[in-house]
């Protein structure tokens, strides 16, 4: 892990140096708020994670009149953020960049301009932006969204990516009542562990998907734990008429796609006349393979969801009302999923884990 | 070509028997209406057209009061009524059944509950109903559209399958503008022609995909002579930047398919961020395949669309007056397309020509 001192990425992006500033000797330094010093993992090339991220220190940066300085307490290790590393993201920050896109901090100063903000609040990046993997970070007021205080930390650093993107999948496509049901694929994952909870707090019941694995057999118990009321394997599924597997429950009108592939077609296989398939994810990098007559005679549709554009959109403030929804579900425990809270000065073990690298791990949270 | 007697499939169907009828003495004969002998193609089992149909001579059937006995002079020989007599179709008429979908034909007389419609007028069936391929059809007055009588009867005949599904189509997914433009594949079948001609009337342009084969030449100059404004090959479109072909035309944000396979992929590589396609058919009989990434990051849309569900449902009065405003068109020369108006006592030499055992032929209409 190298660590080493450079001028700070954030203050080089926003066009004005440590050079500049020092040469200018007619503003008066004791009006000038500077963040602290702080430690960042940064990248200068796309590549494989491991291998291209270091830890270094930066120096402090100005904090502007409608800037607010936030100490990070915590950043989650997303699949997007390595994707984003890697260069396969088609969205990227411009290089050298520092990691991470989502996370909890507390306000420590503020510029003179900012109203609505004071030292000692607690904040999420909301539109989440790149460079939560560090100590301190400043932005504009606009970017932070106060939370209440008392979430737990590790929910609060992971709230948008994972269960704002259950949540307004199960609210923007389809009409959904209570009686009516899903179905999803990749079930295990955070999302999908979100959708069955928020679905069943609304009466909605869920068909979920899982590989076939070592270990298929306490997915599918957590699953239930969570209230799940199907859990299936992608083999189980191999068999005539799927839907004579289905009793109970009414033929799902959504269903969504996080893996692609044949896992994709199963959850196409599920839905009713005229329902909806929204794709989020491609964990197999597989594409996703449709008939002809599915669209014609059954009249399913295809979309998509991508968070970062609906955050990006002039619904932020809406999503921001979501969080805090979501983040009251948090602590009342209806809402849950496993993590590890792992200290940022072992964050390239983080990253292993988060990798793959180490066997399947929860998903793992930075704590600065 | 066998030519036998047979106790109406018509009559059969709808529950009373000529055994019946004339073992009643009871009623007084004289004011029933009976529609003359019918001849007609009819099939008792599924299976490959040239074998399984027959022209039979049919006994008349009783004209009830809300009846309208018509007598066709034109029926089309469409893909789907192909479709429907292989059993390939997921609505199929009981069998026996008579074949034919659409078609148009003059009323020859009305029951006594009949208010719109009178002796003479020119009608097509709307919603479509099996059986157009006979000589006399009888059924409720609610089933015909009376049209005007100045129409070409080719087209009266062929309005509604192709010219009403690109109109639609046109305007039931994506709001488009003048100066907007669409993308479509199998751009040489009808709904393809009367796409790029209805497009063209709303200065809505068109970018054309055609198959690679002896006469593409040919079809392209044809296309263009319609109002296209580009028209490709398939092997034109394997180039690195499909985009780079356009110059002169916006990214369109609808796109239609009727082919599937590669080409299907190829409409895909056109549309632009947020755009929609739209199955309506699937020649090459090769499903779908679309990468998740189109979903998620490029926010593709994609849909299908059937005639038969539309016409079935609440929006019958919209099509009809739809259909009205397309034979106006066609009158006046603006829509047009290829037919071959063939005699019925020619159907099989007709129906070899529309399964394409005499090389590629224009569309069959049968001329009662």
């Amino acid at each position: 892990m190298a660590l080493i001192m450079m001028r700070s990425v954030e203050t080089t992006r926003r066009g004005f140096f440590k050079l500049k500033r020092s040469s200018s000797g007619i503003r008066a330094f004791s009006s000038l708020l500077t963040s602290p010093p702080s430690k960042a993992v940064v990248y200068d090339r796309h590549g494989p994670p491991d291998a291209v991220t270091r830890v270094i220190e930066m120096e402090g940066v100005e904090v502007k009149e409608k800037d607010v300085c936030v100490k990070m307490m915590a950043a989650p290790i997303n699949p997007s953020d390595i994707n984003r590393i890697e260069g396969v993201y088609p969205v990227r920050p411009p290089l050298p960049a520092i990691g991470g896109y989502e996370g909890v901090g507390e306000v420590l100063s503020v510029g003179s301009a900012v109203k609505h903000l004071s030292p000692g609040d607690w904040v999420i990046p909301s539109p989440p932006s790149s460079g939560t993997w560090q100590t301190y970070i400043v932005k504009e007021e606009s970017v932070w969204h106060k939370i209440s205080k008392d979430s737990p930390i590790e929910y609060a650093a992971t709230i948008t990516v994972n269960p704002l993107t259950a949540l307004r999948m199960l609210q923007d496509f389809v009409t959904l009542n209570s009686g009516d049901c899903i179905v999803q694929n990749g079930a295990t994952s955070i999302v999908g562990q979100c959708i069955i909870q928020l679905a069943r707090l609304r009466g909605i019941h869920s068909i979920n998907i899982i590989r076939d694995r070592v270990g298929s057999d306490e997915a599918k118990k957590m699953l239930k734990r969570l209230g799940a009321d199907e859990v299936f394997t992608e083999n189980q599924l191999e068999v005539k008429s799927i839907k004579g597997l289905l009793t109970n429950l009414p033929e799902p009108a959504l269903g969504f796609n996080c893996v692609g592939g044949n896992s994709a077609s199963l959850v196409l296989k599920f839905l009713r006349h005229g329902g909806t398939m929204v794709t989020y994810g491609g964990m197999s990098k597989k594409p996703i393979t449709i008939s002809t007559s599915s669209f014609i005679f059954k009249d399913l549709s295809l979309r998509g969801f991508w968070l970062q554009k609906l955050m990006n959109s002039d619904e932020v403030n809406e999503c921001r009302n979501l969080i805090d929804h979501l983040l009251c579900l948090a602590r009342e425990g209806k809402l849950k999923y496993e993590m590890e809270l792992v200290s940022f000065d072992d964050f390239h073990t983080a990253l292993d884990k988060a990798l793959g690298k180490l066997g399947s791990q929860p998903k793992q949270v930075l704590k600065f």
